[in-house]
């Protein structure tokens, strides 16, 4: 009975990120990898935001104040790119505005995770990565990682990502099979999603995206917003598996169904359960 | 009866550069923004033109000289790709060859202005953008832009793109719910489209390397070309939308609807007035 | 009869690469162009390799040793990237893993031809090209090419092709309506495939990262892997277009066909034939 509740509150939060989305249209930075940048825009406006990928370090100080949000991603980084996102992180932190971090494949190199742990540094709000990368994070060392893709089940990062969550101060989600958010005390999954999102390149740079503009409608609930995201995105992704023929279709119909979330639906559907 | 056979006219113009276009495939270089390349390059390809995705400043004087049109797209603009933007306009300016500028989110700095305002001098064939892109440019100031989202309606842009018409000496294209051009006197509206289109990212950009393809047909006529560009681009959009059931499959219905656009629908269904 | 039998023997080839990828899931490093990460990333995810754009030479010695196979693409090549490329080339070749070249717009210009002829100095297993690029780079010149679109059928290329694999020691693949292999003695020819394949933008690229995939399943059969990559790329393309209303579903079809292709299917349907 008590789960049942819960599951009802977080339904109800759920829908209330989605159907405010809609209405405020909040404008979201994005500085991010160049494989992710078509299905992140598109997974924006699909939700009700407005992406705008401006990534110039001379454009931070004339465009960053307008935003509602930053997402920064490191996933194709070079060392060109880390001063806007640093600079972007910085601005933000300084204008009290909410920043979400996506450490992709920080395992990847020494230069990825040195450029990953001065970000964090800059205070983000939340930090989305898969089990691989928040171990690496964690740990601050580089090669539990495959590329863009986990080796680790989400499960085996809670630890991680619950001592990332105290060192930061930022609200740490890890993607899976069931994906989990803390706040360094309480862990939260969320159930929704199908092994086919996997597939689909981006798919967790999307999530990151519709993390940031999840926080950007009430920056003074990130846990909520991360939680309510990740259970969102995965939720549109169940539905337009009913409709796909493999990954590529199911990548249209999970942002089809995004547009198209009924809040009967999320009611319904989101699974959000308590950890501890 | 007048406007029946005005109607009649724009849509016979509309199906020769459609025909024309699929039987010259004329080569189109594109330096444009991270985010639109792939629906930019699938459009071209779809409606029929050869496009090339080239931005090197070292190959502009080999390749430039090859090209049937260029295209310039400032969307994710830093300081190291506007000299390759500024020397292919330059050079197909020298060449007498059609170029046209999309002046994306121009409002989102100073920097961007600037960038933009140069490249104007060097006299962009058309210049395509929403109505507050196109309001910035006219009054060479920053802040009316909400990213690469438009807070104006295109109607509202009326006057300010017949003023940058006429300082520019460019045809002017506004996007928006009516589509406007105009030469800096003559102004018509070109009424395909459906509100969803603004769900897609890069469509913006992707009907202006359909202009660009369309003024290489005849480079002697843009403000035709630009006209019916809108007009096919948003008739393949009202088409897709049949089959479509959200953003993510319009995208894809347009596209392919656009490669399957045949003479009938195109005289039938292409409208565009006169204003003035 | 003969015929017969090679065919059955190329399909069973073609299977065991199919059916060892989506097992072993090898990591690919891809450096490539900024138009093809998207469809390139999701072809390998779908075809069950493990992807990884990652392009900083910073990352290269820390990353490039773990992984399966390397693939290098210059079709938005600039300045800045080639150290990258020809860092993440030589390692490869130094440390004996496998590498594939696709000279995209070789011909564009002296500055990529240059760039590519450099390359492939640095050895590469495989060399993937439509006709306008292997002529260029046999004969060293530019000016044979359309930008990325090829302006010579398949077949003019198969002396050119012969001649470059003999000089570079590489495989040479390439496209066109029949796709040609060959290592300087052998030739065969795929003939799975549709025109419409070529309205789809980095469709070529894509069919070299999944040579690259196949390469990484057997370094020491390059010719085989070629070959099968080719042909099962096609006949996904072929299953996609059952499907497909024009060039933008069938991009979808063909990932998700790629996906969800069974071994009778390729048994049956793969067209591979020696040609000398």
């Amino acid at each position: 009975m008590a789960a049942q509740e819960e599951i009802n509150t977080w339904g109800s939060k759920s829908w209330t990120y989605v159907s405010s989305l809609r209405q405020q249209s909040p404008l979201i930075q994005c500085i991010t990898n160049l494989v992710s940048m078509d299905l992140m825009a598109n997974t924006l406006l699909a939700a009700g935001a407005s992406p705008a990928m401006i990534h110039s370090i001379l454009e931070i100080p004339d465009f960053t104040p307008h935003t509602q949000a930053v997402l920064i991603n490191v996933g194709t980084l070079t060392p060109e790119w880390l001063p806007a996102m640093k600079a972007a992180g910085g601005l933000a932190n300084q204008l009290g505005k909410p920043w979400v971090l996506d450490p992709a494949a920080v395992g990847a190199s020494s230069f990825r995770l040195k450029a990953c742990l001065e970000l964090i540094e800059l205070k983000p709000t939340v930090i989305r990565g898969n089990g691989s990368e928040i171990i690496s994070l964690s740990m601050a060392s580089i090669g539990s990682t495959k590329g863009a893709d986990s080796l680790h089940e989400s499960s085996d990062a809670v630890e991680a990502a619950k001592s990332l969550a105290k060192s930061s101060g930022a609200i740490v989600g890890v993607s899976g099979s069931v994906d989990f958010v803390t706040d360094g005390q309480r862990v939260v999954g969320a159930h929704n999603g199908l092994p086919m999102m996997q597939k689909i390149t981006a798919s967790g740079c999307a999530v990151t995206a519709l993390i940031a503009a999840f926080v950007a409608i009430d920056p003074t609930r990130p846990f909520e917003a991360t939680a309510s995201a990740f259970s969102v995105f995965s939720l549109a992704g169940e539905i337009g598996m009913g409709l796909a023929k493999g990954p590529a279709s199911l990548r249209m119909h999970l942002v089809d169904s995004l547009h198209g979330l009924d809040q009967e639906t999320v009611l319904e559907r989101v699974k959000i359960t308590s950890f501890s």
